[in-house]
């Protein structure tokens, strides 16, 4: 049975205030819960459908909290999606804790993300590429904003993050600092081992002047036509990808 | 002065049944409106703010459409655009016209994508390195759509695009075609010269069989971490870098 202060504590979670003062947030789909319950968070709620049950019978006979079975019609009212035969879960959120920055890794560094929907696509492309520390400024967009969580596909689970200012973070951790700027050098021509931090800026304003004295290397997609600019989440994977690809 | 049957065919153009019977679409915003007046579509309706026309006088002085200056308020119940201080346009949709494939280029080719927001930032990646050739199958999303041209960011204007039966289209061409799959080539390790056609197919589906037959070159773009999948538009950006990237 879906009691009326489990619809309310639910529902209250769409919003970020109420979700730090729960110290809870929501994921929604079969692809998300799945992955949510096969990650170290702690998942407090579970509301899924006959359906989902059936699907995934081991998984959760090893689920210790509570269950509760309900229609896709009822589900979609708690949640964000339009249609939802699957599931919705409730979990803990992690406490921001201090990131090691350590040799030999790729790090991601995001200065000032405010698109939900871009924040979730570039955490499933870290998750692509391997990169599974995420420094975040404080100004970014909330991570556990259920369009951040969709996006990213069950991507989130596996990223440690960490909201810090990236300045003070960064500066004298002695690590190459890789940024995207007009004029930096051809990502294609880059040579050596990818290891370090990408600093991806602000959708409309780039990476900060603050930031960018901190940059120890400048990168430039090169541009074969006419397009002014790509979207940070496109910026994010072709970086990517070419960081990798000197890896070979 | 906005007279009601304006506003009335503009909202009707909202809907692709009207954009097809009307052969008009609307874009909004400076930056796709300024596109589109620079570009070779005929312009109809010009409708604009006080602080629009200013900012563009040398631009609008060759306008012979008709144009009408708009309060913000006005022009946000037009289009779709929660704020617009700037402007919205109406122009004449292009005929459906056969493109030539010629040997030396590169050429995006669009397999029943239908989210129109995927269609739009796949256009500004087109437009980004350098392909102004798209063909599309008739179930991809419509690319007249309003969500598709705002997320063009004005890149539409620079596309020549057909809807076309794909296969037909392509099969018999002689023209390499690239197509991403789990088990292609990894595209870092491609050489030689990128001409032909990328072809890419469905966000949940991927490329359909009976296209799958004529793809001459499986790519695979390598994947670091667990991710299943990267979204089309993003996959669409990696393999178009690596593409020109061989082209140094």
């Amino acid at each position: 049975m879906l009691s009326k202060n489990t619809v309310k504590f639910i529902k209250s979670l769409h919003q970020k205030k109420f979700r730090k003062q729960e110290r809870a947030f929501f994921v929604e789909g079969a692809k998300n819960v799945t992955e949510l319950l096969l990650s170290n968070f702690t998942v407090s709620h579970l509301l899924c459908t006959e359906k989902y049950q059936e699907e995934n019978e081991s998984l959760l006979s090893s689920f210790s909290g509570t269950k509760i079975l309900l229609k896709p019609k009822e589900l979609e009212s708690l949640g964000t999606f339009s249609t939802n035969d699957q599931a919705l879960a409730v979990a803990e959120i992690k406490e921001n804790r201090s990131l090691e920055l350590e040799k030999g890794q790729l790090i991601l560094a995001l200065d000032d993300i405010r698109d939900p929907g871009n924040l979730g696509t570039i955490i499933r492309i870290a998750d692509w590429y391997g990169i599974s520390k995420l420094l975040l400024s404080t100004n970014t967009a909330d991570i556990y904003n259920p369009k951040v969580l969709n996006a990213s596909m069950g991507s989130f689970t596996r990223m440690n993050f960490e909201y810090v200012d990236l300045v003070k973070k960064l500066e004298g951790s002695g690590l190459p600092i890789y940024g995207a700027f007009l004029e930096g050098m051809n990502v294609h021509e880059l040579k050596g081992t990818a290891e370090g931090v990408l600093l991806m800026g602000n959708e409309s304003n780039g990476i900060s002047s603050e930031l960018e004295s901190i940059v120890t290397k400048k990168l430039t997609i090169p541009a074969f036509g006419k397009a002014e600019s790509l979207n940070v989440a496109i910026a994010t994977a072709v970086l990517c990808d070419n960081l990798r690809r000197i890896m070979l």
